[in-house]
C-alpha cells in the first residue's frame, strides 16, 4: 500500500515523471503552529542538485499545502500536499521504454501491474520520497517542540567509515559538509571518492546511522509493532537501503551476554542505564536512553557506463545512460532516514497516549 | 498492536505465566486441506526441552485449535487457537516481582503500562513466538502446496560462521543437528561453543539466514510495504533481534555499482538474472529469483551469574537466575523466523490477487 | 474481516457448534480494575434459555478469560477469552448438511467459500454476538467509570410500539420485565404477542432503541469514520438488523429545517441545545447532548413450520424445525447493541485522546 | 479518520474554502482504461449551480489527476487528484468565524479541535463530498466493466413519496429531470414543493433510493464488515444522512417471519430467490438477487431566514444566510450515494479475490 502509520499517517500518490508528487498527511495534531519555511528548508536538504557531488537535474521541489493548516496553524484535519515535476525530460527515458534496467524495478513492476510508466522509473523512483519528508518534515517540528531531536548522517562512504560511534562526533554540524559526515576530514575523502567513483561512471554505497535524543521511556508497543521493528520497516522501505541494525547490531552476534547487558542505574529515583548496547529498546519499548540505528545503502545500479540488460520482450541489450544521477545516494538519503523515522516517532507517541485511561 | 498482515493477519495474545498463548489467524483461504500432526510436529521444533543446548524447562506446548477448520478443511472463517501454560512455575518468579532485569523488558513494560505480569516475562517474554508459529505453520503449508519453500538456519554462533552462502548447502538437512546448521562440521563447533558458554553461566548470539525459493515474479507492494520491508519488520519483531538485511545488505556496500547490479537473462521468453545481489527482491517486488535475508540475534541477558541490577523502587540489588534458560537463542529461533517469512509472503500473495481486475 | 475498531479492537472467531467462541480485545487501558462477575452477569443476558420467551437451548456461556488480566488489574495487553460450546447438539443439524435455509447464510456462505460448517449456521450463528458481548462488557465498565452510560430496550415488537420517546421512561428498569421494555404495561403486550406468534410456530421483529448518555463534547471524526456511522455499522453487523437511525431518523424527511434545527443555549459558558433532534452528534462529532439510534430486527426465518427450501444440489424440499429458536430475537438483543455500541464509544474516546499533542 | 476502504481506498482531504479538495485512490486495479470524461461528467451531477434548484453557487470542479493514469490506462499505483476550490467567497462566511451555526458542526469541531476553519463549514462541509465522487466514479466505471450497475434516486421529498417500489420504474430515467426521481409525474410535485419551501426560506428532506444489480453471489465478509454493514457506514458517512435501511428494512419489523423468508428456487442448476426481502444480502454476503436500501436525510439548517444561535463565548445572537445554498440536498445527493455505495462494492470484490487461493 501506500500508507504508513497508524495515527500519524502518510498516504502518498505520484510518478517521477508524472504532474507531481504528493500526500495526505492524517493524524497531525490540532492547534500545532508550522514553520512553512523550515518545511521548505528541510526539502532543499533532499533536491536534486543541491551540491557537485549529486545529480545535476535542477528540480527545485516545492511543496504547496492544500489543506489542514489554517491561519498557519493546524485545524487537526488531513493536511494535503503536492511538488510538481517540474525538470521531467521524459523524452530522456523514451530508449526506456522497451528495456529493463538491471536491478531497478522495471522488471518486477510490469510482471505485477502488466505494464508501467517507464520514465525515470515511474513509481519506483527515488522521487517519491518527497512524500516522505514533507510529512517527516512535519513531524520533525512537532518532535522538536517536545523535545526530540533526529539526527542522522553518513557514516561510511563505500570502505571509508567513521572510525567513532556517535558519541564522540557534534550532530549539529551535519550539513556543512556536502556529504553529510560530522568528521570534517573524514568528510574529505568521502566526497573524493564520490568524485572518483563517478569519474569512472561508476557508483558506491554507504551507512547512515541515525541518533534519536529526548525520547521518554514508554513509547512503543509488544510483539508485532516493536518501536524498532517500525523503524526498521521505515527505513528499509527507502530506496536502495538493503540493512538495518539497532543498538548492538550485527556486532553483538561475537559478544557475550555478560558483556552486553545494559545495567540499571537509579539516580534521585530516575532509572537510566550505565550502557547502550539496547540501543534505547528494550522490548519494542523505548527506555529513556539514546535510541541509534544504521542504514546500508546499496550502490546504485545507474551507471555511466554501458550495461548489459534485456528488452522487454527478452532480447540482450545494452543500456547508455546520460549524466544525471547520483553516483552515490548517501548524501541525499540523510533528510530521507530522518523523515521516516520521525514519522515512526510521531506515530508511536499518539498510539502511546492511548495506553491509559 | 498485537496483529500482524493485512489479509493473512494473525492477533495473538497470552503471557508467559499466564494461562495460555493463542491467536487468531484470519485471511486463511477456504477449502485447504491443513496437517494438523505437521502443525504440532512444527511447534515442537521451538519448544524448550528439545536437545541438550536449550533450556530444559518441559512444555509440551499442545496446540488446541478452536474454529475455522471443519471436517479437516479450512473455511475461510478465522483459526482460533490456544497453547496452554503448563509448566509454569511461577514462584520461581516471585523474586522478580520488585526487580527490573537488565536488557529485558521489565523497566519498559513498567514505564509504559503502569504495572506489569513479573512472571517470565509477561507478555515480552519468547515464549509469545508461539502465536507466531502457529500462524506461521499453517502458511508454510499453504506456500508449500503453491511450490514455495521457506528454509531458515544457523550461519554463525558466536565469531563461529558458516564459510559459504547459502547456496553450497543441503538447506533440507538442517533439523539432523541440534543447532540447525547444515554443516555436520561446523555445527559440532557452534555446540560445543554453545555448552562452553553455558558452563561459564554466559550466552552468546548469532546470525540466522533464511532462503525463499518457488516465488513468482510480481509478488510484494511498492512504497510502504516494500516485502523486503515487511520481511525486515516481521523478523525484527522476533525477540533478540538486533539486525536484518537482505540481498548484499551490508557487505555491499563497499561494492561499486557495476559490481553488483544483476544483469537479466532471457531464455526462451522467462527473464532471470545471472547474479542474485538483489536477494530476489527489486523496488519491493519479487523478480523470482530466490529471496534471502539474515537476521542477528543478540546474546540475551539472562545469564548464569549473578548480574547487577535495580529494584522497582531504584535500589541496587544483585540478580540470581535459575537454571532454565537457553545459552543461545538461535537454535529454537530458526522455526520462528520460518513462520514469520510464511506469514508475510502469504499475505503479499493474497494481496497481489487484488492487484489486477 | 473478524475485527472491529481502531484502537479499542475485537478479532473474533468460532462457529456455533464448533469447541468455543472467543476473541482478542487490543486496546484495552492498562491499570483497570476489572469486575468479572460483573462481565459474566452481562453475558447471563444474552444467553439462551433465560426467560420463558426465549429458546430453551441451555447455554451457560462461561467466560474464561486467558490473559491481559493480572492480579485483577488489565495490563494493557490484549485479552484473550474463550466460550465453549456445551449443549451443541450437533447431530439436530445434520439434515441441513445438504439445505439452504432460506433467509439464512447458508447459501451465501456456500457461494463465497465453496464449503460451510452446516451446524446451526457455523460463524453466521447469531451464537457469535458472545465475542461483542465480552468485549463490550468490558468497554461498558470503562465507560461507567468514565461517567458514561449505554442503555437499550426494546421500544417495538411487531406493530406494538412504545407510544413516547426514551425521555418518557426509567431505563434503568429494562431488566424488570423479559422483552426488555421499560413500561410495564407495553412489556405485557408485547411478551403475549411473542407468545402468539410462538404458538403459531411464526417469528416477529422489533425495534431496539439505544441511548448514550455522558459522553462530553468532542468525541468522533469527520468524514469517513462519523461517529454516528460507526455506530451505524457495529449495529448493522448484528444478526438479523434491517434498518439504523439516529437522531431524527426518517421521521425527519417530511420535516422542515426550520423545524428541526437544535438551537444552542449558553448557560455559564456551557454550550448545550434546546432541542436534539440531531441525535448528540453534529458533523460526526458529539456535542454533549444524549445520543440516540433506533435498529429495526427482523422476523427470524427460523420458523416452526414447514418451509419450502432447496439442496445444495437445487432440488425443492422441505425445511422442519425442532423448538430451540426464538420467536423474537429482539429481547435478547438488548446486551449485544449495548456491547455493540460501546466498543464503537470507547474506541472513539481513545482515539479522540490522539487529537491534541 | 479520512481513508475509506481495505483495499479498494480512498484517502482524502480538504476544507470547503481551502486551495482545494482532493484524495489519494489506492487498489485501483492495473490495466484499466479510464474514461476522464466521463468522470469529469459524473462529478456535473453533484456540481453546485446545476439547475433552478440547487444553490446558484457556481463551482466548475474541475478534477485535475495527477499520478496513476499512463496513456489512458490504469498503473496499479494510486491515483492522485485535486479539484481547486475557485468560487469561495471566504469573505461571505466572516461573520460566522465567532458564531456556531446550529445543527452544523462548527460547535463540534471547536469542541475537538480547538479552533476551526469557520469559511463555509471548512473540512464538515458538504463540499468535501467530491473526494468521494471522483474515487467513486472510478470504481463506477470499473464496476461497469463487470457487469454491476449502482443507480440511486430521489423517492421522497418531504412528505411526497413515490407510491411504488424500484421494479415499477425505468432507472435510466432519472436524470431526466432535476429532482432526480424516475416518475416524471411525481418529480413536478417534489420539484415545486422545493421551490416553494425556497420560496420560504426553508429547507425539506427526502429519502433516496439505490439499487444494485449484477452483483454475483459471494462478495461480502461474514461478521464485522457485512457487506450491507460497510454500505450504511459508507452512506451515513454522507452529510445530512440520519438513517439506511436495506432490503425490507424498518417496515419489516410489523411483519411475520412466515411473511418474508425468501423461498429459494432452482433453474438449471442456478439458485435464485422467488421474493427479495432480504435485499439481496444474507449473513453479510451477496446472493445474487439485487441489493437495494434507502437513505434518509434531513432538511439542512442552513436557512434563508434569520436563525437563533451563539457566539463562541457563549452570548446569543441571531444568523442571516446569503441565498447562495441547497433547500434540498437530496437531488445533488444521488451521485454521492451511488459513488459511495461503488466504492465499497469495488472494494468488497477485491477482498472476495482473496477467499480462495
Amino acid at each position: 500500500m501506500n500508507s504508513t502509520g497508524l495515527i500519524y499517517r502518510l498516504t502518498s500518490f505520484g510518478e517521477s515523471h508524472g504532474c507531481a508528487i504528493g500526500g495526505v498527511v492524517e493524524g497531525v495534531p490540532a492547534g500545532v503552529r508550522l514553520d512553512i519555511d523550515a518545511i521548505q528548508a528541510f526539502m532543499a536538504r533532499r533536491r536534486p542538485g543541491q551540491s557537485t557531488i549529486t545529480t545535476q537535474r535542477n528540480e527545485q521541489d516545492q511543496v504547496e499545502f492544500l489543506s489542514g493548516i489554517f491561519e498557519g496553524v493546524t485545524t487537526g484535519t488531513p493536511i494535503g500536499f503536492i511538488v510538481r515535476n517540474n525538470d521531467s525530460r521524459s523524452s530522456d527515458y523514451e530508449a526506456m521504454r522497451h528495456v529493463f534496467r538491471p536491478s531497478h524495478a522495471d522488471y518486477t513492476y510490469t510482471a505485477k501491474y502488466g505494464h508501467r510508466d517507464h520514465r525515470g522509473g515511474g513509481r519506483s523512483s527515488a522521487r517519491v520520497t518527497i512524500a516522505t519528508c514533507v510529512a517527516g518534515a512535519i513531524a520533525l517540528q512537532i518532535l522538536e517542540q517536545m523535545g526530540v531531536t533526529v539526527r542522522a548522517y553518513t557514516s561510511q562512504i563505500g570502505p571509508i567509515a567513521l572510525p567513532h560511534d556517535y558519541t564522540a562526533y557534534d550532530l549539529t554540524t551535519i550539513d556543512s559538509n556536502a556529504v553529510r559526515c560530522p568528521d570534517t576530514k573524514v568528510a574529505e575523502h568521502m566526497e573524493a571518492l564520490i568524485k572518483e567513483v563517478r569519474s569512472e561512471g561508476d557508483s558506491v554505497g554507504g551507512i547512515v546511522t541515525c541518533v534519536i535524543q529526548g525520547v521518554p521511556a514508554g513509547w512503543g508497543e509488544p510483539i508485532y509493532d516493536k518501536l524498532h521493528a517500525d523503524l526498521g520497516k521505515a527505513i528499509l522501505n527507502i530506496n536502495a537501503v538493503k540493512g538495518f541494525e539497532y543498538g548492538m547490531g550485527f556486532a553483538g552476534v561475537t559478544k557475550r551476554g555478560s558483556q552486553v547487558y545494559d545495567i540499571f542505574e537509579a539516580q534521585e529515583g530516575h532509572i537510566t542505564t550505565r550502557t547502550n548496547h539496547s540501543g534505547g529498546i528494550q522490548g519494542g519499548i523505548t527506555n529513556g536512553a539514546d535510541i541509534y540505528f544504521r542504514a546500508a545503502f546499496k550502490p546504485t545500479p545507474t551507471l555511466l557506463q554501458p550495461i548489459e540488460s534485456v528488452t522487454t520482450t527478452g532480447e540482450a541489450t545494452t543500456l547508455e545512460s546520460n549524466g544525471r544521477h547520483d553516483p552515490c545516494v548517501v548524501p541525499r538519503a540523510i533528510p530521507v532516514v530522518e523523515a521516516a523515522t520521525a514519522m515512526v516517532l510521531l506515530d508511536h507517541y499518539m498510539r502511546n497516549k492511548t495506553t491509559l485511561l
